[in-house]
């Protein structure tokens, strides 16, 4: 997978926490190394959803910037723009929503558990339903190969393969299929309370920007084993957010078997694994913690990174649309 | 309703014909001498249900821009423009997708007739469906505050003032409610055929562009009054399509009224009234068809035409943009 041109992304809707880490960044900062990557801040995605929070995009705006950045995201090897800033994109939604039909649209299995999940029914905004073509449409206006993808997120790709297909079928090739690249064992972090995902909604998650001391506040109230509640009890590791996290930032193996085996016999009260724990999540946040306070110092620079990062991605997007315009035979000038 | 900014437009799916020049361009004649009258050749709209058509869409922009300058439509007046070269319309589009819901879509009453009429069911394209939305962009985009439409295009406007008003609710006051300008009386022509309403798709009409001879055919072939078999017998104006093109056409009332009452009394044959339809419309249709052989002469200076229109529509889109993404507090840069 090197040499391929690369879309992802973040929602501003809020800071980002380890899930996200685990989840993508941490692949973001390999896929840069030996790929092109465009790094999108999906405001207008945000928006479908919250339209009546504008705010709350836009000040996540910089915070998703600031997160990614901190955590090694390099504007030098990766294009940051924001959504809004290529209206291509909404250029293309246009084109690509009039090969969809609605049924095709509320047949999409992500969009519908969505709706379910936010209780939308019928008065689903009409935004929020299209959102799979507008994200066909980010993509393909990069002429992204590769795009990372959560297991519930595949459906999206089948739905933008499908614009290529008929695209391709009605105007001539234009589009190449998508690959989506879905997660390593490992990529999806349980919430702090043992709950199945870390989620901003769910209220259980650590985000790359606490501070210390909230830190080990949350590491210390973390789910372990709740039949494990003396010293003595034998622990059980299975479902044990604290051990599950350790696997993934404790690189220490053989200590942390070692660890594993007297929690298993008994003898080990659970505030040595969450000391090794804070330990070890101090180690990998402390550094992110400070680069992102050192940009926070001048949020202008980083609003140029972004700026400038969208003019780039803006000309590759109008060049894309040009050819899509000749395609269609809509290229009067 | 002096001074005002008016868009208006065609879709570019077929030349425009009688019914086109007694419902829509007259009335921009009109409005062009003492308003702001943008005219929009609505390529996407066209395009939302003519997806596997392209050609047909790209052809007829030149037709219906030659159609309209050589009734009279002055670029020096008004504003030509090409939907598609206007990508802040779709932007705009994007955005309000997000104040509309699904269901308010389907029950828009000129979508759902539409619908039926082509027998979409939930294979609708998306496009088609939305396209409310993305007319409420085209006319919100210039800050028009009266468009012309017909009886069944007003729950387009409805829709629109309800985009406006949840807008300007949410994000302060942008946009100002738009007014229809509804069809006058003899606004609406029949077909050749007697049918309610001329259209390209019924075969019954009288094209802008047809020659001298194709136009005396069509006319000596209209509907007048099935009871009136012979000269001598007694004719019915009610309901005589050649009668309703005469009322509209003919300049000389009092010869006109004399016509009728001599009609009516039995006595005068058909062809008669045809051989005065046919002068009447020569005189209309003759300077017409001369300016469009005119201007066909150097298609490159009308498509100029368009190429400037669309600059300068897009300078004021741009500019309604910025102050829609200001209003969302989307404008980061």
């Amino acid at each position: 997978m090197d040499g391929k041109i690369v879309l992802t992304g973040d929602r501003p809707t809020g800071r980002l926490h380890l899930g996200h880490f685990v989840g993508s960044i941490k692949k973001r900062l390999e896929l840069q190394e030996t790929n092109a990557l465009f790094y999108m801040i999906a405001d207008m995605q945000a928006l479908t959803d919250n339209a009546e929070n504008p705010e709350k995009v836009r000040e996540n705006v910089l915070e998703v910037a600031l997160d990614n950045i901190a955590c090694g995201l390099d504007p030098q090897k990766t294009v940051f723009f924001i959504q809004s800033g290529v209206p291509e994109l909404s250029e293309l939604t246009m084109y690509f929503l009039n090969l969809v039909t609605l049924a095709r649209l509320e047949r999409n299995p992500t969009v519908k558990a969505e709706m379910k999940q936010k209780g939308y029914g019928g008065n689903v905004p009409a935004g929020f339903l299209m959102y799979p073509i507008s994200q066909a449409a980010d993509i393909l206006a990069f002429k992204a190969e590769l795009v990372p993808v959560g297991d519930d997120q595949l459906p999206m790709i089948e739905q933008a393969n499908e614009i290529v297909e008929k695209f391709n079928r009605i105007y001539g090739d234009v589009f190449k299929k998508i690959s989506p690249l879905v997660p390593e064992e490992g990529a999806r972090l349980s919430g702090l309370d043992g709950g199945a995902k870390m989620s901003k909604s769910l209220d259980n998650a650590i985000y790359l920007a606490d501070d210390a001391e909230t830190l080990r506040k949350k590491v210390m109230s973390a789910y372990t084993d709740p039949a494990h509640i003396r010293a003595d009890d034998p622990g059980h590791i299975e479902g044990n957010v604290v051990f599950e996290y350790l696997d993934l930032f404790d690189h220490d193996k053989m200590g942390l078997d070692e660890l594993k085996k007297r929690y298993t016999a008994g003898g080990v009260g659970d505030v040595e694994l969450k000391e090794r724990l804070i330990m070890n999540l101090e180690a990998k946040l402390l550094p992110i913690r400070e680069r992102r306070a050192e940009l926070m110092e001048d949020p202008g620079a980083v609003m140029k990174i972004l700026g400038d990062g969208t003019a780039r991605a803006r000309r590759v997007a109008a060049e894309t649309l040009a050819e899509v315009r000749r395609a269609m035979k809509i290229d009067y000038a």
